[in-house]
């Protein structure tokens, strides 16, 4: 079968590459139908995340059908699932917490990170009852795939972490797919004002659109001040992963604030503690836990949640490479989330 | 009078200064019965707090009796009050949310940082009423006194923004005053073990004493790892203020944990984002706003919590110069909190 093999920073090919195999009881192994290119992935190549290495097959979102369950798994071939970002052994103390993310069972984000993803042809997923979930009639697949990452993400990571509430001054920085999925989820609360920052004009755009009322691309600092009476937001969403954006945002936020980081780093940033000490600031940092995906799948499935518009590029799975490109390049094709189908 | 006032780093006399008068109508003149030194006063004196200028009184944590209230305080003369280190004007967005230590109104902490402190033989109390509590019969102004600061914050800033839940594992760093008072105050939430970690051998059997179930001093990550069967603490709570004891703390909590910083820092510390973005934690900054005080006066009133074992050292206040060495060297003199009364 084909595949995305990253071969070390910066090296990628779509190739030739082992069909998976069942390997244990809770195996299953699902042909994909729908897959998706995350910011994750070119963070990987840009080599930020060491613990990937050469030869692993990426993607950790995908829709799919299920070809071959192991013994000990309730999949049928057939069935039609998700297959989320984070898989779960269902078992350890993380997941008995919802805490998935941290599984301690060997799941966690292992999908096109420590085991072969899904981009390609057919992805063993491992613990398949409780790293997949079972996608409901009339629900298309890439309003589906949306759930696998961005949505819980954002909402989880981003808009839970942050604490966002009614009446709330909420700033995202980075308005890439995750910030424009942050704006989106936050407005879940009735915040008070939602403001980008970025500084492509497209995206600010796609932010507005997306229902930011504010955008700024030039010294957010003063802007976002005179926008609170020099107060500064109550909460701060940083979804870009570079230290400059995380200090942005430490310095955004009101005393009493909330800095919620989902940008994955490669970096160290800088806290300026001497500043920060006596203000009150709550900081999250986190991987998805994906605890919401059950329940952002039924707001898509009842039209409460449309995820159309994160989707602004087809194509068929065969022209990875050239999807790669246009991801890779969003402030000169306007990419947001593109999608990759079976022929 | 006589108070302690800061002439720059390093530099501090007891000398005549004038006394001070009402200035605002919801002002008090308290005479300073007892008072104590707090180690953010030494913060002061190594000058790791810039906001305050040479000639300011220090202090803030005092019990005393109203000589004098303004016309719009209800606060009479020979009321016995705890002036509590945070002023709150009580009107403002934070003092409305309970918030006041972030007081928008002029309060907040200021008295001995912005405005002359208790380190005298009197103080004029901005905001008299929100400021101050009434002390009931019955209770000592020496274990009143311990309310002024060190108990509220450990409680609030260390414990209640540390999340302390039944059965967790809280590292303590840094066995001095508030350290001690927050292994102290997180026994009221059962935890599973409390651990302190500190260089003294002094501080770690005193932080036996209040309760720490285990003492650190040498290679805290390993042996907090061996406590934790590789995982880490639930809870971190940095008690010392310097950039390597809060990236210690990052380190000591397992994924899902949380930090909780109640150290005054005078320097940046480093946040390594490139190992934390995936690990689910919350680190918490935080100035008291003192909303639990009257809880803890209760509490305190009712015999539930023994402020006693703080109090090592008693004073004249006339000696203030000899109480800062004995403080200022807990190693040699094993000074926790020091205590000056009017003679």
């Amino acid at each position: 079968m084909k595949a995305l093999v990253y071969h070390g920073p910066g090296e990628r090919s779509w190739q030739d590459v082992p069909k998976p195999r069942i390997q244990a009881a809770t195996d299953a192994i699902v042909r994909v139908d729908a897959v998706t290119i995350c910011g994750t992935d070119l963070h990987i190549l840009k080599g930020d995340v060491p613990t990937v290495g050469p030869g692993r097959v990426l993607g950790h979102e995908a829709v799919g059908t299920v070809v071959e369950a192991g013994p000990g798994s309730d999949r049928k071939p057939g069935d039609r699932v998700l297959v989320s970002c984070i898989t779960a052994c269902g078992r350890c103390r993380y997941c008995r917490t919802g805490s998935f993310g941290q599984c301690l069972g060997g799941g966690g984000w292992i999908l096109g990170h420590r085991i072969d993803g899904v981009q390609a042809e057919y992805v063993r997923v491992p613990y398949a009852d409780t790293s997949t979930h079972l996608v409901p009639e009339g629900v298309s697949d890439e309003h589906v795939l949306m759930l696998a990452d961005i949505l819980p993400t954002s909402y989880e990571v981003g808009v839970l972490n942050g604490r966002v509430a009614p009446g709330d001054t909420v700033v995202v920085v980075g308005a890439g797919p995750i910030g424009l999925a942050a704006v989106s989820a936050a407005r879940l609360f009735s915040p008070g004002r939602i403001i980008a920052v970025d500084l492509a004009e497209s995206r600010l755009e796609a932010a507005t659109r997306f229902g930011a009322d504010t955008v700024i691309k030039d010294d957010p600092l003063q802007r976002v001040a005179d926008l609170t009476a020099g107060l500064g937001a109550d909460v701060a969403i940083e979804a870009v992963g570079v230290p400059e954006t995380f200090e942005l945002c430490t310095r955004l936020v009101r005393p009493g604030g909330h800095v919620a980081n989902i940008g994955v780093h490669g970096k160290p940033a800088t806290l300026h503690l001497e500043d920060l000490w006596i203000r009150n600031l709550t900081i999250t940092t986190g991987l998805v836990d994906t605890y919401s995906t059950p329940t952002l799948l039924s707001m898509i499935a009842a039209g409460r949640i449309d995820a159309s518009p994160f989707i602004t590029h087809r194509f068929a799975m065969e022209e990875m490479e050239k999807a790669y490109e246009v991801f890779s390049a969003p402030q000169e094709t306007g990419a947001l989330k593109v999608v990759l189908t079976r022929a």
